[in-house]
């Protein structure tokens, strides 16, 4: 087959963090699919290229309808926010593969990185990744909720970082209080918490606050939450939001 | 004070993978300082520019060396590569803030991410990062080994993929041994491991193995190295290494 897909990550959101290698697969292609709001933020090409802009969600028909038009030949780009490998696109794509039409794994499929949402997040602060971190979606559309609490318990004890994903929306607003709910019962009360919204654009809003005074009514779909480890630390400073950083290790570096 | 610091993330190698905003921030600095394989990469400004190369060690002294250029007036870019929050010099950098003169604490400083190696890594096979995942990294030059086995021991039982960053050096070759060892003990002998070696450059090399078979002596510095979560699967396909992804959660999406 002639065809290709390449799942291109669009980076937090202004085009200022689009990488050139991510720039060139969007221009190159014939078709371009994804969420309409990521598609009506790519700038138009000098080529005919079809836009199949769509809703935010089931991923996995929109996996399928690239999967389609990359067999009849066409060269397609799926796109993501941020990074497609975290909680994007890339897996949507490769579970389709696996589930869908043999010929489909002949396809030519590539994944093209970008600067996923808590990186952005965390730029905006300081350095709060600076140790150990993970990563957990808080979305249950696709994983019990139990599993979700087996990896916030772990992230927990092993006093990890950790940055949630999709930490609410209208159809889930209540996850995220349960999840901090079960880090309160398994951290110190003036953990750091940050709840950065719309990372990397002009609107970004921080708010630093702890595991005890963290208001979950403030968290939405467009905000990535990072909950410190016990090492993370505000460095205050005059007229400015503190920043926040994590060390990068236990020992005195001076 | 007049002058500025930012720390800025170069991405996985290759320019092609360097934010437009991050070239801004490397081309308006009057002054680079980074370890000299990242400096060596960053084309000519058009303008003055002092580059102070220095190795890859005392991340801390390259910090306060910046600080203080910024605090005599000079736009200084402090470069990293991948993303400067992920394990590389952001993170010094605030620490050398916190520990220094106070009037650093009014420079102008920010950070500007990149595409860390773990996001390029998974790029190159797949989308193994697909689920919820840890990052952690095996050097135990300013953390215990303790604290690096509480955490493997946590990401295990937690069920996460593991991105394990500087898994060893020529200084340190025996902790990856070791980290794969305790892996060993707490998950299936045919988890799926990755050893992805200069990720998005010309030269990358991907070797993709099990818990059971992965040979520690082929991983140096230049490797990022993924262990799977439970289910984290092959594809295989003809002619090709087979694509690896973590499928998003474990319900079935068809």
């Amino acid at each position: 087959m002639s065809g290709s897909l390449v799942i291109v990550g669009l980076g937090p959101g202004a085009p200022d963090y689009l990488t050139p290698a991510a720039a060139r697969a969007l221009a190159e292609a014939t078709d371009l699919i994804g969420y309409s709001v990521y598609i009506d933020r790519i700038p138009v090409s000098d080529h005919p290229q079809t836009r199949h802009g769509t809703g935010n969600r089931v991923e996995i028909d929109r996996a399928r309808h690239a999967l389609m038009l990359a067999a009849e030949g066409r060269r397609v780009a799926v796109v993501s926010g941020g990074d497609p490998g975290v909680f994007a696109m890339a897996a949507a794509v490769f579970e389709a593969v696996a589930a869908g039409d043999p010929a489909w794994r002949k396809l030519d499929i590539r994944v093209e990185p970008g600067v996923t949402a808590m990186l952005a997040a965390a730029a905006e602060v300081g350095a709060p990744l600076g140790g150990d971190f993970c990563a957990i979606s808080l979305s249950d559309n696709l994983k019990s909720w139990a599993t979700i609490e087996k990896r916030l318990a772990a992230a927990a004890d092993g006093d990890f970082v950790i940055a949630l994903y999709n930490p609410a929306s209208s159809a889930r607003p209540h996850q995220i209080k349960l999840a901090l709910d079960l880090l309160r019962s398994r951290k110190a009360p003036d953990t750091v918490v940050l709840l950065v919204r719309n990372a990397a654009m002009p609107d970004v809003r921080v708010i630093t606050t702890t595991l005890a005074g963290v208001d979950a009514s403030l968290v939405d779909m467009r905000t990535l939450v990072i909950i410190g480890a016990s090492a993370t630390r505000l460095l205050a400073r005059d007229g400015h939001a503190p920043w926040v950083y994590t060390p990068r290790g236990e020992r005195d570096t001076f």
